[in-house]
């Protein structure tokens, strides 16, 4: 082979890999699967935000299931919004009554388990798109559920389910599993200058 | 006046100032009045957590008015679904066919001024609650509309209204207008590795 022959012989080798691996890209790209989100932070818009998904979903006829680990954290003005739609979403408010680190925590695992269940429900049913796991993050910093076993289920639902995990404090592993994570930041609170919590923005 | 009076005199005053003061700031943190929210910052969630509002304030019975500013910036989803309450969401999805900077810049202009007369009858109507203003921070950066004709607008709005803005790069005068400015980062997103845009997350 002449050295031209030889060098426009490696040239195409090279083109053909290079065409293998940006096919395989778009290969990749184009796979459709199920995300794992994470919206974690002190500012606000961690749940809104989630809620938000939840109100894009169901406008592309989406199911989506909702399970609210802290009561009173989220919005009851969501609630009672999407609590209008019981076909579409299946809302679930656990988590009332936790002791904290305070008083009895055997009683505040059980009933982060209670609700865990709830949860294993909603990720185990293929006709639910979309499940928001409002401030998991807290009841996993507090230890009250395993983020190990929490994993698992998360990685073992169906394939195209979404899952919105919500909460302060996000676990290093769950940062790891996740497949996009949002830091919401305050930059400016009204609170700070003297605003009252006013309905319909902060609960 | 004895000595000992005089100083119990002194004190009662310092007292009374010191009631006053905290009555003042009480009175203060009460006052009940609309806020305006920016959403910024290059993650994900600013609109959406703009609509997650939306759904917070319908389930508080208030009236809700949505400008984007951007078409096919926000959620399809999104718009589809509070199409459905046409009684209690005044949608409007403006800005279609801007050129940007590239062709017609005096078109773009005046397409940004005719979402901006929406915008200010919505700000101009006591019965709305809640004006969403998604990607306005995107027409202010571009320049198709005036700063402080835009904050004048929103300053001369009803008491009790809340605005929020979203879109990245909010100019300083927006952030300083504001009264909670909530800045979205990303940690980490799935299209960076590989991850096509999804129905119902993205979109």
């Amino acid at each position: 082979m002449s050295e031209s022959a030889e060098r426009d012989a490696r040239h195409k080798a090279r083109m053909q890999r290079k065409k293998a691996l940006i096919d395989e890209k778009i290969a990749q790209a184009q796979d459709e699967y199920g995300l794992l989100l994470v919206h974690s932070g002190n500012g606000k818009g961690k749940s809104s935000s989630a809620f938000g998904m939840v109100a894009r979903a169901l406008g592309h006829g989406i199911k989506v299931g909702v399970v609210q680990f802290i009561k009173g954290a989220a919005s009851t003005g969501e609630e009672t919004f999407f609590r209008r739609f019981p076909e579409e979403v299946s809302y679930h408010v656990m988590g009332e009554g936790f002791t904290w680190e305070t008083q009895d925590r055997q009683r505040d695992i059980a009933k982060a388990q209670e609700a865990w269940a709830v949860a294993r429900r909603l990720l185990g049913d293929e006709s639910v798109g979309l499940v928001v796991l409002d401030e998991l993050n807290i009841a996993l910093k507090h230890g009250y559920l395993e983020l190990d076993a929490v994993l698992a289920d998360i990685e073992a639902r169906p394939l195209l389910q979404h899952v919105v995990v919500t909460g302060r404090g996000a676990l290093p592993g769950m940062i790891e599993a996740a497949d996009t994570v949002t830091e919401m930041s305050l930059v400016k609170h009204a609170f700070k200058s003297g605003v009252k919590a006013q309905k319909g923005i902060e609960f």
